[in-house]
């Protein structure tokens, strides 16, 4: 306790608010993740990495400056790893999922923004963020006007993103892969050599596969793993260390194949398979998951940041020379379906496989509130997803726990409208 | 009576509908706009042009569509106008300013994004834009998440303006306004041609010109209009055919002028100088301007898409080579400092500007409800006020009455802050 203190005080976390947010944090995780019945026994590591979250991972990260690694703030998939990596800079995603931080943010952001960036800044000017003195700085990106213009507020760099997928458009996101590069390279005052930038893809693609490993189980007609827990490990490989998150996941793959073999399913009972689509859940944010999970329905996709958008493609590890590495990366970057793309036809196709690769009964639309690109992209996919024959439904929403009883009843009426589609 | 019926049913116009918003939007005028004492005697042009934009400006356009030209939809002044000009496609905006249409669009869309969309769209949806069937396709653009996803749900032709104002942003833009050219001339069976591009772009400028002189009067000490006649003006610069509207403003600054020679001022009595920045005050809508100037505030410059951002900078009319002009219509439309941009120090350092010019007290920061990039800016350029010693208040509103009381008394306390600060 007395070294927790004196390791945040350092960090100017205000110990004791911390630890009021760590209380919050707690027990929302014991209601959303360890009331399951059924868990793997290896999402107990997921568990500990969470708790070690604002703990021993702030201490790794520590050690890593200390040792004169760099490290950076960022806010976005977009944000290319593999580059930061290969110069030994850390990346620090620092996506906000806390209710309890939003009203500090209040003094001064607009209130009628998405939580994730209030929840983001209420952190940092709530003194609570124990990472916001452990970077260099932050990378921001132009995924929607409201993080593009806070960034603009607090004056961080921003890596611009194109807005259509045609070749112009590549070859300007290109540039900004490059210039990210030089920014990289000048923060750790290395030049980014082939083998290193290669060992990065291979790294990174392995997280990337043991990630499409463990969801796959989620195609199966009783899947080893919960909604719930798939997006617990979703939400770690965002925050772990890269290597300690790939040994976790492997050993939680290895017991799903276990439970498959077994015929044991993370689910008591019947429930109907959803596909969650949308706005990102970021770590200490389960609601939906836990209020769909336990009114009837499985939730056996998840088609968001913090979900297949993260791990779905991979960088192309053939190239050797920089030039081509990087032009790899940019590309499978690229092929982010971000609902921030106009238009965005990549996305409602990647849908519709995972509709008939996951057997989706339904889908559930997340929409973050005040979250512009998916709220009205939500429509669009509505009807195509209409013509389909599949019901979806729109839960709009933030962290607060105040519509948590409005959102049972909608989600259990839906779950008994696919009963009857059936 | 029954030929406008006639002509509305012509145009799928629920006639009986449309005459309640005819209605609404008569009754809104009369009471911002001729209520105001002391006019310029020659505003009675513009009101009848107000009147006249579902009346007779409906009669003109489709007479020009009978006659074979080609008319699009736009929403935002950055499609370059010259180049449809240039093989007479006539630009139709169609940004709604109207309250009353407002709940016909909540059928399609989220009820939380501008109601700038909203009204457009429940205008359409509602069967009662006369426009609607009088344009050949609507060209949207990227300015912001809300309009760039509505565009994907109508499907659209989108320009992609960027998100920066590097050089590879320039050429990205440049791209765009060559790919507008090609849909310009696919869609008039025309080619463009050098003659007919420059004088397009004399005739955009003269409209630019006139529209400067009228706002330069803004300057005095004692203004010859009104912040509320200025905006009429400028809503009227965006509706009217070009030729008639310039010489009607040419009228109005020949008054000006003259008033200003007589001594006579549009104001009676004393009030705060204030800019009005921000988000546009589309047609059929003046409620912060009409609470402003009866709370003791004069608002003698607009810092919007209906105001200097529309006006401010002309195309530069020395090329003659088809080339050398499309080169510089984009680099005009390029120095509109939309708050789409990051970062936008342009605006900053404009409004600055315009704050020593217009010897500005204070400044009025208006945002249409949820419109992100405005309200977020809103703070940095407040913050950047203050070192200046310029207070400023931040109004975030819609196009429904309900929060005018609220809003006088926040004015109302701002004009007694200013006074105080003198």
């Amino acid at each position: 306790m007395e070294d927790r203190r004196a390791l945040m005080e350092k960090l100017d976390v205000n110990f004791d608010l911390h630890e009021q947010l760590m209380e919050s944090l707690s027990k929302l995780h014991e209601r959303y993740f360890l009331k399951q019945n059924n868990r793997p026994r290896t999402m107990a590591q997921f568990d500990r990495s969470f708790h070690e979250s604002h703990g021993g991972r702030v201490t790794e990260v520590l050690r890593h400056r200390e040792d004169g690694g760099k490290s950076i703030g960022t806010f976005c998939i977009y944000v290319p790893e593999e580059v930061a990596l290969a110069v030994n800079v850390l990346i620090i995603p620092l996506c906000g999922g806390s209710a309890w931080a939003i009203p500090f943010a209040d003094k001064a952001l607009p209130r009628d923004i998405c939580p994730l960036i209030r929840s983001t800044f209420g952190m940092a000017i709530g003194a609570v963020c124990p990472y916001k003195k452990l970077k260099d700085f932050v990378v921001g990106e132009t995924t929607c006007d409201a993080k593009k213009k806070v960034w603009d507020f607090f004056g961080f760099k921003v890596l611009e993103l194109p807005q259509k997928k045609r070749p112009q458009d590549f070859q300007l996101w290109l540039d900004e892969v490059m210039e990210f590069k030089r920014m990289m390279e000048e923060l750790s005052g290395k030049t980014i050599m082939p083998e290193s930038l290669h060992e990065a893809i291979c790294l990174m693609n392995r997280k990337r596969r043991v990630l499409q490993k463990i969801n796959a189980f989620r195609k199966l007609q009783s899947p080893p793993i919960s909604g719930l827990d798939a997006l617990l490990v979703s939400q770690m490989a965002l925050s772990q260390d890269i290597c300690a998150f790939i040994d976790d996941a492997e050993a939680l793959a290895g017991e799903l194949q276990e439970r498959v073999t077994g015929g044991v399913s993370a689910y008591n009972g019947d429930g109907r398979r959803v596909l969650f689509a949308g706005s990102p859940a970021p770590m200490g944010y389960a609601k939906v998951h836990h209020i769909a999970e336990t009114s009837g329905l499985h939730i056996v996709a998840d088609e968001s940041c913090t979900g297949s958008r993260y791990f779905n493609a991979l960088v192309d590890e053939g190239p050797r020379d920089i030039e081509g590495m990087l032009r790899s990366i940019a590309e499978r970057y690229f092929t982010i379906d971000c609902s921030c793309f106009t238009p965005n036809t990549e996305r409602l196709e990647n849908i519709m496989r995972l509709v008939d690769d996951y057997r989706i009964g339904g889908v559930v639309h997340h929409i973050l509130q005040y979250c512009h690109t998916y709220n009205v992209e939500a429509r669009t996919i509505e009807r195509a997803l209409r013509k389909k024959g599949i019901p979806s439904i729109i839960i709009e929403t933030d962290y607060s726990e105040e519509d948590a009883g409005q959102i049972r009843t909608r989600l259990e009426a839906f779950a008994e409208l696919l009963e009857k589609a059936k």
